[in-house]
């Protein structure tokens, strides 16, 4: 039977092939994952398929990774084992759902007919049962895709990667070994994959649009306010156009930072309640009439301990796949839509917009008379280090917190963790964005912030990095141990000690001796000659800073948000 | 309504002491784990409770050091927090799962009211949903505790721990931030939590054993197969017992591996079909006319590839929770019980017995005259180098698969991952093992083979034995990658490859100077020294050896697994 269905199909190829010439076709350039048996044949169809093959050390950290290079390339790719591999993934492509990155997990399965037979295979739980790991990604996935049936398969394929890219979330799809050669319908790839945008219903749209404007037109002071899911569902130049247009305030959110172009005239900084920065953005944003907020993601580190004070008969809220005016739903309309028609429909004449204060980068109100580099001074001065087109990595801890106080050059792309917060992220996606940026043929700096206690977790794929070539500018924060940990509970506490290692040395070790500068940094005045090497911030090959930093030192904002965690983790009503 | 609750208490204690003071009781000393906001306030109350925090670097490291430490402890714990930090741990809590292992994995969750709530908090998916990532657990644990109200708080720590006992698997305990501090009843703790064997009925266990002895008696070569699960469900020294009253020639599996003491003169060698060690050992079993296999686990890489030729018409199969005779299966009839009846009962002037050929180390005939150390002459060598009472930690790979050919001398303990084979588990379990042999105050050696493509997934955890001064003897294996994956597919493919790393560098970089001795060993002739060295071997702090030898050299069990799989994995009908 299979050999009747083979000789139907017009031009015959590999499952292997067809699905990484799918990837290719969506903007996928370098795969991230692990060898394992279970996928191994699939992998020998990589490099036929234009694909790289990247080859982490572990697969949590090719998991981070693959969000990393998702994050800048706009879709990633995870290529893991059954049971072992898949499950040392789980938590990075969690992170990747929590914070709607679209991944495509792809895991090698053990033949079908050793599933159908049960047998009692390794990387099993040796109950018969292959289904199980599935079941748990399923909850972590917008898509579930087994390839078990040639006759399916294309399809399959086509419709998780639609998916994972409307959705912006990861898809699952399962490569058992006897599907990696298996036949399909190569005829289908001269036709390229829908990833159009799903339309909204016009008139709905229309209504929508309408009653926006209206609360536009009457208000006093309006303003916008660009989250999370604005970055993930693709509405950045709807939002810039719309700005130039209007000449609208614009504010992020922290985990919006880098959405919009801060040297934009209209960028008017940070909106977190009261770890807003600059401080005086509370103020504003919260004396608005009417706030726009485009993709928002209200967590708690998002802000700042939930200290929003607006109030919900102030605000349009844009999603990704609804819409709210007030306290009026609009199911199904969808915000990129709606965005493009406010641009075409709005007249700039009949808007009240208040001037928007300059942000900068605040060195001088922060410096004092110490050597030492504390949070308040850095952050702002690593801003005048950064360049245009700079990708920033910061790790959840002093990192994620600090940015908030960093004025950003055009066209950098921040990455953070903020929503899902899994400490070690950042090096992994470090490596993922460096790759990116290389593959996208750019010429773009990564720069990582990490923690010395986060640093630790994911520490080996510094190795990929150097293995790669791939010239970041890694700044290790030494600041002996978790030190969010300390502002949340557990001030002095040992187990938010670590062990003091040669983070330098590390950079040797993992084959680094002569294609990687290191340097100590203990001294405000040994950071700017730093900042003021060419060759360091050229960055032709990589850059390892260690960044001594007071133990008990954190940003403001990170001080006020952890004070509120401890309030919420205890409060016992 | 709380107040009075806790009044009506005796003696009021907090959840979390209560929960430790038991971990206490049923032998844990050390707790693995990595703080994390959820569990900080949990984690103050170890020291009281008289255990040790341990804070690996990561959470799969500890979760593998958990499964380590139960291995040689009978019973391990593991603390992480929601999300990331469990998610992190799961393959290595499946591991545990897949192989009958105890681990108590206590996960510091959000507190309830912010569970009930619906909060947009950190480590969450967005969605409100607190139940998802117990959902994946529920798949690997043998019980569920949530707990979530104080009044049935202490009844469900003790029914999870003699769940986690008696099944001897992993047990999912949720710590909420508001119940960490929430009372329960204390004077509970005087009576100790009941870890009996639950007891066969009697009529039916005669029964069982009648019929058995019928068939042993009337055999003309009965021998003994000891498996996995002989280890973990505690039945070592009935089978012991059962030996040394009746003479039975015994043998072990690959997983059953120093379940039996391999001096005494019924101990016959490794059986594993194709692969068994000596290889007339294949012979010897598969020519009995009547086996009883203990604890079996009849897995791929645990029978060479299912490489068995035994029948069940001359098979008695003794498990945790049933029997099967022949073809009659006796569900509920627990083998303790029967082995306990068989040793009282058997008359050994009934039985046949057949004299057992001597197991020995066979160097001399794997000797060469190349200098290279060959895996064929390494693992009998190293049986010469084992001491009484050595715990021996070996990873998936080479290592797993040349111990079947290493004789060991009394009382060691064999820990190996055959079933679940996670590459990287061997490094964090040799923790755990090497903790807990600290912990039960004996003088035992640590030694751990591990090849260098999976010391690359979990090598951050040497630093951890180095905080707590744990002095392993390490082998890495330098082989230059995934030596068994090159055997499956793609001998010469460069995603079987990995990055050379400065091993030895490492043991500095992680803050060995000075607290641990490093050697490179590239002939026979330096490995022997190195073994006739007392300092090396006495060793009284960490002992780190890049042992090299040919990347395409393995074990002949391994060669033969690798094509089995390898068929396995192609087979298409």
């Amino acid at each position: 039977m299979t050999d009747i269905r083979v000789q139907s199909l017009e031009q015959p190829i590999d499952v292997s092939e067809y699905l990484f010439r799918r990837l290719y076709e969506v903007g996928v350039r370098s795969v991230h994952g692990v060898p394992g048996d279970y996928n191994l044949v699939a992998l020998d169809y990589l490099h036929k398929s234009g694909l790289q093959w990247v080859g982490s050390v572990n697969e949590l950290n090719a998991a981070y990774a693959a969000d990393g290079y998702a994050r800048v390339n706009k879709i990633g790719a995870l290529v893991t084992t059954f049971g072992v591999g898949e499950l040392s993934a789980i938590n990075g492509v969690a992170g990747a759902f929590s914070e709607h990155i679209p991944v495509v997990h792809i895991v090698g399965y053990p033949s079908t007919v050793s599933q159908r037979n049960g047998m009692l295979l390794h990387h099993t739980l040796g109950n018969g049962d292959f289904n199980v790991f599935a079941n748990m990604s399923a909850q972590i996935s917008c898509d579930m895709a087994k390839l078990n049936n040639p006759a399916e398969i294309a399809d399959q394929i086509d419709h998780a990667l639609r998916q994972c890219w409307v959705h912006s979330r990861p898809v699952y799809i399962t490569l058992p070994t006897d599907m990696a050669q298996a036949k399909v319908e190569g005829a289908r790839l001269s036709k390229a994959i829908d990833l159009s945008e799903p339309s909204n219903d016009a008139e709905k749209e229309d209504y929508v649009v309408d009653v926006i404007l209206k609360y536009l037109n009457s208000a006093k002071n309006p303003m916008l306010l660009v989250d999370a899911c604005a970055i993930r569902h693709r509405v950045l130049s709807e939002i810039h156009d719309l700005i130039d247009k209007t000449g609208l305030p614009v504010f992020v959110t922290p985990m919006g930072k880098s959405a919009i172009n801060e040297s934009h005239t209209n960028f008017g900084g940070v909106y977190a309640g009261d770890g807003s920065h600059p401080l005086e953005v509370k103020n504003i944003v919260e004396a608005s009439d009417l706030i726009i907020t485009i993709g928002a993601l209200k967590s708690d580190f998002n802000t700042a301990g939930f200290s929003y004070r607006t109030s919900q008969l102030k605000s349009i809220d844009l999603h990704s796949d609804h819409c709210i005016v007030r306290y009026s739903t609009y199911p199904g309309i969808r915000m990129k839509g709606v965005l493009q028609k406010l641009v075409q429909k709005v007249d700039p004449r009949q808007l009240s917009i208040q001037k928007t204060p300059a942000v900068r980068n605040e060195v001088k109100a922060n410096q004092d008379e110490s050597p030492t580099i504390t949070q308040a001074w850095f952050w702002p001065k690593v801003g005048e280090f950064f360049r245009e087109n700079d990708i920033v990595v910061t790790e959840t801890g002093t990192a994620n917190f600090g940015i908030w106080d960093t004025k950003f050059p055009t066209g950098v792309t921040a990455l953070s963790q903020v929503l899902w917060g899994s400490i070690g992220w950042s090096v992994g996606a470090c490596q993922g964005a460096a790759l990116a940026a290389r593959d996208s043929g750019r010429s773009r700096r990564t720069i990582l912030f990490v923690g010395d206690g986060s640093f630790q977790l994911t520490a080996q794929e510094v190795s990929t990095m150097i293995r790669h070539k791939l010239n970041a500018i890694i700044f290790v924060i030494c600041n002996e141990g978790f030190t969010i940990e300390r502002f949340i509970h557990g001030m002095d506490a040992s187990y938010n000690d670590i062990v003091a290692w040669d983070n330098k040395g590390l950079v040797d070790v993992f084959g680094g001796k002569g294609v990687a500068q290191k340097y100590t940094v203990k001294t405000k005045d040994e950071l700017c000659s730093l900042f003021a090497d060419h060759d360091f911030s050229a960055a032709r090959e990589m850059q390892f800073v260690e960044l001594h930093m007071p133990k008990k030192d954190a940003p403001r904002a990170l001080v006020m948000t952890a004070q509120a965690s401890a309030k919420t983790n205890a409060r016992a009503e």
